[in-house]
């Protein structure tokens, strides 16, 4: 969303030191990408440029073996037969699924991995089977995670098998959290309760939302510069906001589902069901109740910000919520994601994780370092 | 330094789900501990605690192999020879780290790691040969991480041969810090700059030093209160943060040495060499630098802040900051440790983690999670 200003890389004046961090054996892994969107061409980016680091410094092979779009699909053995023929050129053929899944499986007992880019529910049903005949899935799709819980235990019961499911991008994109979350928990430490400013849209309309112009005024200048989704319902409706919290509910053991959470929506219903160009031409009618919020929170000393939370009762909201200036969260940086885990150990301060929470780049990388861990994981191959 | 106030962990009011999360086969892990002192006596706690459901979720077993303290040492195997004669008490022989090593390490080729939960810079010395041999390390001991660079360069170069080498509660004890900085740099981002704030004990004082009492003052509440070292120059001298900034910068390929630090001490020259007795009480001979650098922070209409930096071109400081008022460490908590990494993703804004960054279980905790990453590379056995 915000052009980054660097554009050269400056080197540090220390030369770089030789870090050999390889074990033994070489490791393959066949991985196939499902939807080469937006982050699925930055993964497919960042993992052509890794290559040769990969194999160097951690003796792995990473070895695309497809790419799948809604409609059509590219297999590497396609280009391998028809390369004399073709002049080179990538061949597609239509979209289908258990087929991709198939060639990137392989035949022989290779580790494989599905990537899936895409945000579709269909893909996501697919895990279950995948994971059972031992294909990795790695995501930033949040329907598994937050979807319907019968499907989610169904994804965690095939893993028993070895294969492995991570989905880190699904929380603040790159930020380190479902694993922080995780580490808690596997070292013994039991939470207590999380909150979180999980959209950077919100977190930008609410710092910005100061009085000086109308909620709308500021909504529709973030729809100009991109800063939320295409229809803005999809940001103010605070769902996908509680999708990552039934996420990080569930990486704790409780069985949340997206209903459970009281999500109070910034949309009024009078405009919740029309169409996208006559909502953006009622916007102003967001303003007076927005404006009473406000009022609300200044008359309290406190700031508004969107908040998703999770108690330790299980009881879990996400809406406006007056907070004292002194909050963490009222001095976050523009559209920074936060999120702080009260645990047992982090009891009086929580343990904190804070930066820029959506974009290609950073969610691809999230994806890129569950892919990772997975590979460390694997044995050494003969 | 702080209790914590809930007694009581609250259950939640959901059920837990069934987790299911091992993989087929069953691995085991030799562990020994070095320096059962409070890190190592609260890690060796979480251990035993945790032991019953590593087995049951994780499938991994840990084979606690063996203790040893600065004079003596524990082997399991006395305990089973014994322990029909002594009635099964434990039984402690003379400290012999070589013996102690290749107890743990055992003749079979079962997976060992050493934990050493010492500050001592002998024990640092064995590492590049029990990793050469195979054994893994996990510590949060700094010293081989800042220490000589020669002496780190080996520790890489003796894990080429497939042992693990894996310090993360080296720097803000259980924050994930020196991972999140792996997965950047895995990735394929490049690192542009580290600010932190790497001391609870420097994070309290500057946030109390408002003015309204001496520093001097603050500093023997803080003595009192148990928050600073025995002797708080430790802490003063500002040499275990630049420890911190030296690992951050090695993470990253920079060849960083402790020398190479700019650390500006807050120990007056003339007071450097007394005894502690008598540097405590000549402590308010600390206020008068002190003060004036409050008035020139507040005469800038800044903060004062304790911050440790590396910039782009490999430079390293550590030392009083004005920082605006503004800055994101003007608004930390008491006694938060907070990093802040720039990259050439996170540009605009940073990825920054913070929360409590000391004390005996959130660094066990720290460690335990290398562990548990180390397990989980850990091929099946038969
Ligand atoms: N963008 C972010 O900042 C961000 C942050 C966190 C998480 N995420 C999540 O990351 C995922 C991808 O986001 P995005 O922004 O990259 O979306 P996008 O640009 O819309 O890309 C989606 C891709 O999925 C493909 N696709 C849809 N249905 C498919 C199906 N049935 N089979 C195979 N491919 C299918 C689409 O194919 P076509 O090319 O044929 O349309 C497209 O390539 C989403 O789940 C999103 O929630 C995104
Ligand atoms: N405490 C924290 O909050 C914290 C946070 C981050 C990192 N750390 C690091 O964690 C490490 C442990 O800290 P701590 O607070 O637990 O220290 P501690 O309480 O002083 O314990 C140190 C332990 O090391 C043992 N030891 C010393 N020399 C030894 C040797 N040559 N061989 C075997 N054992 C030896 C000591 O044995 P005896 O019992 O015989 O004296 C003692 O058990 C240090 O490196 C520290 O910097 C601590």
């Amino acid at each position: 969303m915000i052009t980054c200003a660097i554009e050269q890389v400056p080197h540090p004046s220390l030369p770089p030191l030789a870090m050999p961090r390889a074990g033994t054996g070489r490791r393959t892994l066949a991985v196939g990408v499902i939807g080469p969107g937006r982050v699925g061409s930055a993964l497919l980016e960042q993992l052509r440029a890794a290559q040769p680091r990969l194999a160097r410094d951690h003796a792995l092979e990473l070895k695309l073996c497809g790419v799948v779009a809604s409609k059509r699909m590219w297999l590497d053995c396609d280009d391998a037969e028809l390369n004399g023929r073709h002049g080179g050129a990538q061949i597609w053929r239509p979209n289908d699924l258990d087929a991709f899944a198939a060639h990137v499986h392989g035949n022989d007992d290779r580790h494989a991995l599905l990537v899936d880019c895409s945000a579709s529910d269909a893909v996501a049903t697919h895990y279950p089977r995948w994971l059972a005949a031992g294909l990795h899935v790695v995501t930033p799709n949040k329907l598994a995670g937050s979807g319907p819980l019968e499907r989610w235990q169904a994804i965690r019961a095939a893993c028993t098998g070895g294969a492995r499911f991570r989905y880190e991008a699904t929380v603040c994109a790159g930020l380190p959290v479902v694993q922080t979350l995780r580490d808690l928990l596997d070292t013994g430490d039991e939470l207590l309760g999380i909150e979180g400013m999980f959209s950077g849209t919100l977190a930008w309309l609410c710092n910005r939302h100061d009085g000086s112009q109308p909620f709308s005024a500021l909504l529709r200048e973030a729809h100009a510069l991109g800063y939320t989704e295409p229809d803005p319902r999809e940001d103010l409706s605070g769902l996908d906001v509680a999708r990552k919290l039934v996420i990080l509910a569930r990486e704790a053991g409780w069985p949340l589902s997206l209903e459970q959470v009281a999500v109070e929506s910034l949309v009024p219903p009078a405009l919740a069901a029309l169409p996208p160009d006559e909502f953006m031409r009622r916007l102003d009618e967001l303003d007076p109740p927005l404006a009473a919020k406000l009022a609300t929170a200044r008359a309290e000393g406190g700031v508004l910000r969107h908040v998703a939370r999770l108690d330790r009762h299980g009881r879990a909201s996400v809406r406006l919520a007056v907070l004292p200036a002194t909050h963490a969260f009222a001095h976050s940086r523009l559209t920074d994601n936060v999120v702080q885990f009260t645990t047992r150990r982090y009891c009086d301060n929580p343990l904190q994780v804070q930066g820029p929470g959506a974009g290609p780049e950073v969610t691809a990388a999230g994806v890129f370092a569950d892919l990772l861990r997975i590979a460390e994981s694997l044995g050494v191959q003969a």
